[in-house]
């Protein structure tokens, strides 16, 4: 594979570890599933947005799903309650590989950009709390096109703004579907294989696919 | 409300009953919550397949997602065990009060139809099977628009086909993201809240909410 020159990263689960949002989410729920529940079902309504129509906060669309999981398992869920267990999402730590492998290919010279399907304030907090902010050149947010990836203006959005072509950008993310979508725009995809996930056997296979990030940038700077 | 002319229905799990393909597949995984975690993988790849590109059939979509929920167990998923576990589909039988429901709504006058994700082929056997062929004007599928619902393409072909406006229409469904999409067209909405289904917070409330699909058709012939 000819090396890209952008590297387009997803953000939750890809760099942050959701782990302690998922402990406090299924502590309250009194579930051990309602985590995993929660956020299938955002990232079900959020497709489910950008397919019917207008565009919606990501953080929205979190409180209205986290809303139904509790409701699903015949469980209150007051609003102080919601805010504190969502509020989890802006003080994420990262995976534990991810500042050195970060440093690591920055200091290679590629160019490093994110971007998320949450809004870009509660981003830009994000990742100032897990201090990744000096590593990348810009932070990109969904609500900019007021689509959800995979849409394929989410991701043309960024090969824009940066002048990029897609054969040049490699996207890399720990979802399935977000992939596929990198794919369907051109662009060469690394899948990171946290722990849950798999691949969609409908997409091509990613040219890079590895546990952990420092994995993919050993392959990325050798 | 006034009433409308046109009903239009959701089919898997909104009038056929899942639970024998449930514990096949919970069986098969050795996982009480595989079926649950298919199934919700399954829309989730037919809504990312609808936005980020190309159409293709959900039964094959089907077949890619059960095999991502196998391997997420770590367990093997044989050909023969997928096509054996996927066929359930073509031979559900109705929810216990769905054949009498819509007899009494028929007998009322209404035009009934279908809309369902799934291949149209497929469609005709389930309904077939579950004898409630006589009770539909038309069943359409979502192939003939090559898009998934909630996109506004597939209900804005059924109200083309059928020649009535939205406001003449109403979409039963047990799926809040079906709900969602109907309301975006500008059809009414019957939201079957069947076990394990909740409305999504972020829609209109439906113009009819109820537990079996008899209660909802009292409403809609007194």
């Amino acid at each position: 594979m000819k090396k890209p020159r952008l590297i387009v990263f997803d953000v939750n689960e890809t760099l942050l570890d959701l782990s302690a949002m998922k402990s406090a989410i299924n502590t309250a729920a009194g579930e051990p599933g309602a985590f995993e529940n929660w956020f299938r079902t955002l990232l079900q309504f959020a497709m489910a947005e950008s397919l019917s129509g207008p565009y919606r906060d990501f953080g929205e669309i979190g409180k209205h799903t986290l809303e139904m999981t509790f409701q699903n398992l015949g469980k209150d869920l007051h609003r102080e309650e919601a805010d504190q267990l969502l509020g989890h999402i802006s003080a994420l730590p990262p995976h534990p590989e991810v500042p050195a492998a970060l440093k690591k290919l920055k200091e290679s010279g590629y160019r490093m950009v994110t971007l998320t399907n949450g809004g870009l304030r509660t981003h830009k907090q994000q990742m100032q709390h897990a201090r990744l902010e000096e590593y990348f050149d810009v932070f990109y947010s969904v609500e900019a096109v007021k689509k959800f990836k995979p849409h394929p203006e989410t991701y043309n959005y960024v090969l824009q703004s940066e002048g990029y072509k897609p054969s040049e950008t490699m996207l890399v993310a720990a979802h399935a579907w977000d992939i596929l979508g990198a794919q369907r725009a051109g662009c060469k995809t690394g899948f990171l294989k946290r722990e849950g996930k798999v691949l969609y056997p409908g997409g091509i296979y990613p040219d890079m696919v590895t546990e952990t990030l420092d994995a993919l940038v050993y392959q990325l700077t050798t």
